[in-house]
């Protein structure tokens, strides 16, 4: 039988999501109580890694296992093994063919800016403050001009060039919430750290060091040093993963 | 000169408000962070203490210093030496009679519980889950037994004796949250431990392991061993002092 789990975590005392050499991941962590609980060594294969100090809301990963269980007590189980920072919300079985990672229809990605003179300590791990005063109709120009299908490798972190570099967003929008403001992400695919490097730019945009016209000759350029710095990681959460 | 300053914080890392040793506290921190910016060793009095991993949105202090300053660039030194789980939300000039203790009207604490069978990871630094089934019509029955003029020695921590056990709670009302409910007192003053004592309690009576009935004896008895075991701290915010 194959499983699909959605899992919710707060990244900031992690590695990220995928195991890695001396840092603790929440991969590990779900690997570690499947173990426990059906004392078997039991893989799972996550929707993509999340990076270090990156938020889930929605994460999903799979996992096989042949010999039936109750869903309810086993979460509970694995939820009493886990840290409380990271929780596994729903167990479901799925069709065979279902896979985590290669049937991803749409990633949503939001991004969190706080931009009060005083960040609340509440929003200090799940915020990015910006204490420079910010042009949001500037903001809110450069949106259009990044959504639709484009070859994003200017935003794609340097040294990985593995996977096909063009993607489409089919959303970028930007709410207003309490102490500022989020953008939303929605996409069939991200690449390595793309969601931050184009907050990185934007946040360039709005600030007024970068004019929104040169947005469309920053896609062409496919230079990834041509693109604003990478944003930090503790404004990022995986919200949902659709299939 | 004396100053009011209005203070934020996530009590998770902290041994509390109030400075003790061989724990890091939240008074020690802004002190140290005032002796750096003023170049001189300057206490400040609390409205009151929280305890160990007990937040506060809305904290007073006051302290007094002859030399004027502008108060916004001071506030942002602050914040800048101090964590970013602590924040100086407001500072400003009160007249000499101002004492951030003696002076309190009026105070609001908020206590929250998460109901959800499975905790957000984003709440568990913030509220207190109950995995237990509650009543709430029945905890609501509970709420008006409580407020009023009483003796609340009952609700006060073990070894605390020193203050006048005679407290007014004008409210204490019940209001349904995200996941869950939060328990909302508003009073002249609080005797030690009495928000999370009165917390646990109330969830006796939610979970059908005390009627409602026995609540206007056991605030009678004056007697701690009679009451419910003390709520943890984590859901517990100092939400506001009035003046």
């Amino acid at each position: 039988m194959k499983y699909k789990m959605t899992i919710s975590y707060d990244g900031t005392d992690y590695g990220g999501w995928q195991i890695q050499p001396n840092r603790k991941t929440v991969q590990e962590l779900i690997q570690e109580a499947l173990k426990i609980v059906l004392r078997t060594e039991c893989p799972i294969v996550g929707s993509g890694r999340t990076d270090a100090g990156v938020h889930a809301k929605g994460q999903i990963a799979h996992f096989s296992y042949d010999i039936p269980f109750e869903v309810s007590p086993f979460r509970y189980s694995l939820n009493s093994l886990l840290p409380s920072d990271i929780r596994i919300l729903e167990i479901e079985p799925v069709p065979e063919e279902f896979h985590a990672r290669y049937s991803v229809k749409r990633k949503i990605y939001h991004y969190h800016l706080h931009l009060d003179p005083v960040q609340s300590p509440f929003y200090s791990r799940y915020k990015t403050p910006i204490y420079a005063p910010l042009d949001l109709d500037l903001l809110q120009e450069a949106l259009p001009l990044l959504t639709g299908t484009h070859d994003f490798s200017t935003f794609r972190g340097a040294g990985y060039t593995s996977t096909n570099p063009i993607k489409t967003l089919y959303r970028l929008a930007m709410t207003p919430e309490e102490g500022g403001i989020r953008l939303e992400f929605e996409g069939n695919g991200f690449l390595y750290k793309m969601v931050r490097n184009i907050v990185g730019t934007l946040l360039q945009v709005a600030s007024g060091k970068r004019p929104v016209s040169n947005i469309p000759n920053l896609l062409e350029s496919k230079d990834r040093t041509q693109a604003g710095p990478t944003a930090p990681p503790q404004g990022l959460f995986l919200t949902k993963v659709e299939y």
